[in-house]
């Protein structure tokens, strides 16, 4: 089995774009086809030509794909139509896809229900257009509707129609779990049945899956395992419902725990992180940052005694090479903190600290009592660095915020409506000299930031290239006898992109945020090596 | 196989709470161990008594599960003492848990290099600390860490190692797969032979599986398949790096498709979908809409032919009843759909609808346009309540806010320390009277909510049983072009305990505190059908 070749089929622009929420437009369809294509992914299919706008556009100006097929999906013929006189059949043809991917009925009780034809008749459909898009395309491929629920009630009308799709010549016939509820031990021992029963090879079946059980990964596997070698998925596991296969979760399995070869070279392996970020960024969602192999956490390590193994042998801790995947490792500080935790941290943010270092008890005591008090630094590095570097002197005083004043008013605006207007004035010492100023926000907290570069930029101007990016609130339960702890959590960025998290922990939201605030702009100075004014 | 017993080992509060992001307070694990324990599940482990200050709280003020088996979680003794005079072990003997399972060492390598012991010294370790545990407590258990990957490399090892554990009276040996690389095929092929060559039976058996490939589920079923009859794992899957197997996909799964039974009762398993959300907004996260069995977009159906057959027969569209979990249908995108869908809806508020209502096309634009701006009315039925009886003319005008004044400010307080603090002026109209008042609070919302009441409760006393339980704010990513919002989120609680919750979105966090905080004065001056002052 060792090196034989899966090919790997990407629906995320047709199947993936049934998701709730997600909307792909021309401009976005075409870069995740080039970023497929790049990563060596075999089969890029784009959509339904004839089914939407956005489908037809795209498939006009198909982008040149230089290593994948580019695809296009659509069904059998109508009943009571020839294939020739199909005129969805014909847009696909017409197509410039250079494959053919359509879907038909394999379960008896949807033939008779959804497409109320006899049941032969439905053979003849799959028959017809498979054979038509062959002689057209050169290639046509089969997706099995609910094939697995179908072949659970009538096995012998299920493979019929597989068969049938086989014998016009399909070069895929593709096993679908359309419904998603097929579990890893049934998709095995049916596949294994269609292979060694119903005659057809597995270097001709694909495996199509659903997450709504959470084995759309599982399930691939399993069939692949049973004989099949093609694997339809999505990028990050994006499709209706639960979503499909993660194809970013079977690649490295079935490259580097399972031996396969796929169209993927080895070398280029590392690109799919990048991927998969881009492809969140694209869609203005978070990346998942406990995805497996490609998330920011999959190789985070927490946990005093733990930590200090890993650095002995990060192998034994970690099932793949993070750099593999283009990952890497990450080590966190959190209540778990032991001393070897906070040592590889340090190091992290550019401390080399003896293991025997005085200062390294009061660091721990430091960050364990802020641990306490709500404070997670794990989410928040620019904070922890800031809070050590502080307790060993080596932060310079750049500002003092000495006083601040917000109003958050409703009010009528210029164009006469009604609006909530935020007022911040803040008091500031820089070096010798005290600013006021006072500015207006969209809340109370961007007025307060903008107030102050208001008061710091004219003596740091490098403020200037940088911007509040997120902003997260959190209230923590009020332990017994206080006030509940509100926790504010800000994310800043450079001009270039790169990102830093502070936060801020108080009864009072504002008092919170601007800690936040103010460790985000002092950090910015210190990174950058400000001169602080005298 | 049918309606054997398996048992359910939640470990959120122990494993899950290595989670990146993730930092639990003493009343969160109050409030998620007795969220468990009315779920049916078998073993709540509540963490590591000793190992940290919250944990230490939370076993101090532990919480009397009626059904759960509360377990604290610890490790083998450390080597050249003896089980009685080891302090860890010793705090997990006084701790109030029923029972407590312990982690020890199976892989050679692990005990060549971290532990640093001969390895028949660690069989002495566990067989000692197992042995000690039932003494004391009358229940142990054994997390047998890195088991799989030990045992690929060294079998005879890794299996005497168990076998000491299931010898010295462990109830349950828990196989773990540290890692998280194990893919299914391996664990159930492994699982067997312990069971077949090593002579330890299934139902002393338990699994533990993390999901660094996406296999988590997989692999616990695969080790079920095989013989276990324990399962850990953790609600929505949380866990350090990728997550530990997920048990809220995991339960539907054992207990509809493969037939076992649990603690959790049939009637019970509805609970799920509530848990799994009311976990998340706890942690402040939004729920995973595309969750197997329990998100919102797990039966969801798009418009067209497709949802015309499954009204017909939704078994076979849909893997499982999504009322067999707690979720429900949602049909999307049609009108005509859209519609039935809104009236569903309506009556869970208890309004009855007439589908031919002429009012319903008006209700359904407002709610879609609503959605559209981040209202998602879901997670706030109050406020839904609200809209729709307002948009119907039914909610009577008890009060309007005419003008609000906030101000936070730094400055001393009569103690000499330094705080910020948060004034709110309010103007409210009440009948025909207009009011002006006054409070400080903790933050800008406390001293709304206060000057609010202080304009009200004279008019309206019943207002004075009420009061914020929880107060949530999420940032809802910007659209192109426009400025992000902000979502706010009230919980609001009667002395009673009953709750509800309302909501507000807008670019300015205090006008969507606000908007949430009428809502809830309104809500509950409707609730209790006040009489609106003229």
């Amino acid at each position: 089995m060792m090196g034989e070749r899966i090919y790997l089929y990407d629906t995320t622009l047709r199947d993936g774009a049934q998701t709730q929420d997600v909307d792909f437009s021309v401009a976005d369809k075409i870069a995740i086809a080039q970023d497929l294509d790049r990563l060596g992914i075999d089969y890029v299919e784009g959509g339904w030509p004839g089914a939407n706008p956005t489908d037809d556009a795209f498939f006009a100006e198909a982008p040149d794909l230089t290593r994948a097929t580019f695809t296009a999906f659509g069904m059998t013929r109508r009943p009571g139509r020839s294939a020739a006189n199909d005129p969805q059949l014909s847009a696909l043809i017409q197509s410039r896809a250079r494959s053919v991917c359509i879907v038909g009925k394999t379960w008896d009780f949807h033939v008779d229900v959804a497409l109320n034809i006899p049941r032969d008749e439905n053979l003849d459909l799959i028959r017809d257009s498979i054979a038509a898009l062959r002689v057209a395309k050169g290639e046509a491929l089969f997706d099995a509707e609910h094939f697995f629920d179908g072949y659970k009630r009538n096995p012998a009308y299920a493979a019929s129609c597989i068969r049938a799709a086989f014998e016009a010549g399909a070069r895929w016939v593709v096993l679908c779990d359309t419904n998603g509820g097929t579990l890893p031990h049934e998709i095995e021992a049916i596949v294994r049945t269609v292979i060694e029963e119903h005659g057809i090879p597995g270097d001709r079946l694909g495996i199509h899956c659903h997450n709504d059980t959470e084995n759309a990964v599982a399930n691939s596997i399993a069939a692949v395992r049973a004989g099949v070698r093609m694997v339809q998925g999505t990028i990050n596991g994006l499709g209706e419902r639960c979503g499909n296969a993660n194809l970013v979760s079977l690649i490295p399995t079935l490259m580097l725990k399972m031996g396969y070869e796929t169209g993927i070279r080895r070398a280029d392996l590392p690109l799919l992180t990048q991927v998969s970020r881009a492809f969140d960024e694209r869609l203005n969602r978070a990346p998942n940052r406990h995805a497996p192999y490609v998330g920011s956490s999959a190789f985070a390590h927490k946990g005093g005694l733990h930590v200090s193994a890993v650095e002995k042998d990060p192998s034994s801790y970690e099932h793949v090479e993070p750099d593999a995947v283009g990952n890497h490792r990450q080590i966190v500080v959190s209540d778990q903190a032991g001393r070897s935790n906070l040592i590889v941290r340090l190091r992290e943010i550019g401390m080399e600290v003896d293991p025997k270092d005085e200062r390294l008890p009061r660091l721990l005591d430091l960050v364990k009592q802020r641990d306490s008090e709500g404070y997670a630094y794990d989410t928040a590095e620019a904070s922890f660095e800031m809070l050590v570097r502080r307790e060993l002197g080596e932060v310079p005083k750049y500002f003092e915020l000495l006083r601040f004043h917000v109003t958050d008013e409703r009010r009528y605006n210029a164009l006469g409506k009604l609006v909530v207007e935020s007022e911040a004035v803040v008091r500031v010492r820089v070096g010798g000299e005290i600013r006021l100023e006072v500015a207006e926000g969209n809340g109370p907290v961007h007025a307060l930031d903008l107030a102050m570069r208001k008061a710091l930029e004219p003596c740091y101007p490098l403020l200037g290239d940088m911007r509040l990016s997120d902003y997260r609130v959190r209230i923590l339960a009020a332990k017994a006898g206080t006030a509940a702890m509100t926790r504010v959590l800000i994310r800043s960025a450079n001009g270039d992109g790169t990102e830093w998290s502070t936060l801020g922990v108080s009864t009072n939201i504002i008092e919170a945020s601007v800690e936040a605030l103010v460790d985000s702009f002092t950090c910015k100075l210190f990174k950058t090596g400000a001169e602080p004014r005298r």
